[in-house]
């Protein structure tokens, strides 16, 4: 089976934008503040709003399953309160849920938290439960830069974080390093700020003990690892000047890379470069990049594609990119994948 | 012949680090300020500090010529205010021309700027104009984030930066966009900000009309372009839906990559992806990374080994790389070599 680690929600009903742009505007003026019960998007909408889209692609694409979260730019942690936040969260994250219901043999939830730029991490814990437990949630999203591209926040070494990590190690869950929208204007969101926060994240960890503390703590670096492998002579350089370990080894069962690389010279490095145990298959449809590439007649994040072209993969290898992987880092997707004989 | 565009004065004698050190002191103690001329370091200094370092490499590499700028790290235009920036820059930018005087013919500098943040840009115009005209410098460099990690400061597409387009333009020299040292604990300096800044610096480029405004600017963008031709095929996709022209053609005479990419893998994608007229040989040596590859046994960033063994490249496009494009984007370089018959 062919498992995608990295999908979000980006084709919600319009409702929700409608929903939250009344929540933005109520920061300032309590009066035109929404209730979450508000927002109404009846199931016949979420089938549709995923039928013609992800899912039709999912099946030209031959792809079985998306680890599905809330839409990444419109998280923005920024705007607003913890309170503001935190509704915000729940109401996204219950989409995502009833779509894996609707649709609970090709979508399974990870959660976006509830995170606000100088509040204290443990305010996500309740939600990061709530997602685990309630919803059958397999991984979250950690925004490292919930300010929006002014990186005020200490790095994800800090004990700041403590609390999150705490929790994922207890329901041995993994994050996947994700900022949001970009409010500072140095910083193309998509082009940029993603890249950027992808390799900011690297170092961070590479930099830090942080597994010494959280020996099991998983951390996915999507979008290829931003320019990590393109440059890991350069990394593996850096930490043999630290006397850190080889970089390959440090990767251990900590670090992953996904594979949103969207031409095939990048996926023939990332996979030449990073040990196949270290990869997950991700395609971040429909994302940052939905139009077709004129040089392939194929859409630039049809990622199988350049996955399936790349001739120095062993089949194991593939296989382990594909579903081996991911069934390894999100081992409670493994788990109700196996209660279904999966 | 061979020629580096990317190298800093990183072995400058102990001397200027301690004047640099009490320059610091004396932002807060006006009583313990020095002064420019108490800096004192003689030719023979200069001499050795290059003799055993920078051209024992080249020599070892047969590299000809290094454009040749004061070390990147130590910029810090975080530091102080315009004035502080204004003598430091002075100090190291006549380090470089002293270097090119005792070597002249494998060195040329490339200038500095005092830039300093929120400080108007036409104050670096009189240090850019003495460094061309007195020093016969052939290039600058140029900081989009001279708040070191906190992007304060406009995208270059920014009327802000103009006053110095202006010059460059003038002129008919190239900048190298290249940050300094980060003072934000979330980004480490080699790691993550100057790759983060190629990138960033790339995308505010490509959403821009700057060169519609200024034709003949060239930027070239350092540290193989960060992230960026790893991810060409997600950048050709941002292009398209930004209704952009062709990456390949957009790039133009205007914008530039050079070769600091630390392994082999790393530079045959970015001789596949990028087209060799916009490619400029470079090491930035001796730079981040000094160690030796276990993996090859040669220093990481002896990138003309990885260029010689890019099969893929022809003759044509390899003299281009080393000699060819160098030549046309640093016009006055080309001018002083054949004022030399070179």
């Amino acid at each position: 089976m062919i498992i995608d680690v990295h999908g979000h929600y980006t084709t919600a009903p319009k409702a929700l934008e409608e929903w939250r742009n009344r929540q933005i505007a109520g920061i300032a003026d309590a009066a035109v503040r929404p209730k979450a019960s508000e927002l109404r998007i009846s199931d016949d909408e979420l089938r549709e709003s995923i039928e013609h889209n992800q899912l039709a692609q999912m099946r030209a694409r031959n792809i079985d399953l998306t680890v599905f979260s809330p839409r990444a730019s419109f998280m923005a942690h920024h705007i607003g309160d913890f309170a503001v936040s935190a509704t915000w969260a729940s109401i996204c994250n219950e989409l995502c849920h009833r779509v894996s219901l609707l649709f609970p043999d090709h979508f399974v939830g990870a959660a976006m938290l509830p995170q606000s730029p100088g509040v204290d991490t443990k305010s996500c814990v309740a939600e990061l439960e709530r997602c685990v437990t309630e919803y059958g949630f397999v991984g979250i999203n950690l925004n490292p830069d919930p300010s929006g591209g002014h990186w005020t926040s200490p790095p994800l070494s800090d004990r700041y974080w403590y609390p999150i990590y705490e929790k994922m190690v207890e329901y041995d869950i993994p994050a996947m390093v994700h900022v949001s929208t970009s409010c500072n204007a140095c910083f193309h969101t998509t082009g940029a700020h993603y890249l950027n926060a992808d390799t900011t994240a690297f170092m961070q960890l590479l930099t830090s003990d942080l597994f010494t503390d959280f020996p099991t703590l998983k951390v996915v670096i999507p979008h290829g690892g931003g320019a990590v492998p393109y440059h890991w002579g350069r990394f593996r350089g850096l930490a043999q000047a630290m006397d850190r370990p080889k970089l390959a080894e440090w990767l251990g069962r900590n670090v992953y890379f996904d594979t949103c690389v969207y031409h095939q010279p990048g996926i023939d490095l990332l996979t030449q470069v990073i040990p196949a145990g270290n990869i997950l298959f991700a395609s971040e449809m429909i994302g940052a990049v939905r139009g077709i590439d004129p040089e392939t007649g194929f859409h630039f994040d049809d990622t199988k594609r350049y996955i399936d072209a790349a001739g120095h993969l062993s089949g194991a290898a593939r296989l382990a990119i594909y579903e081996g992987n991911a069934r390894a880092v999100f081992s409670r997707l493994d788990a109700a994948l196996r209660a279904k004989a999966m």
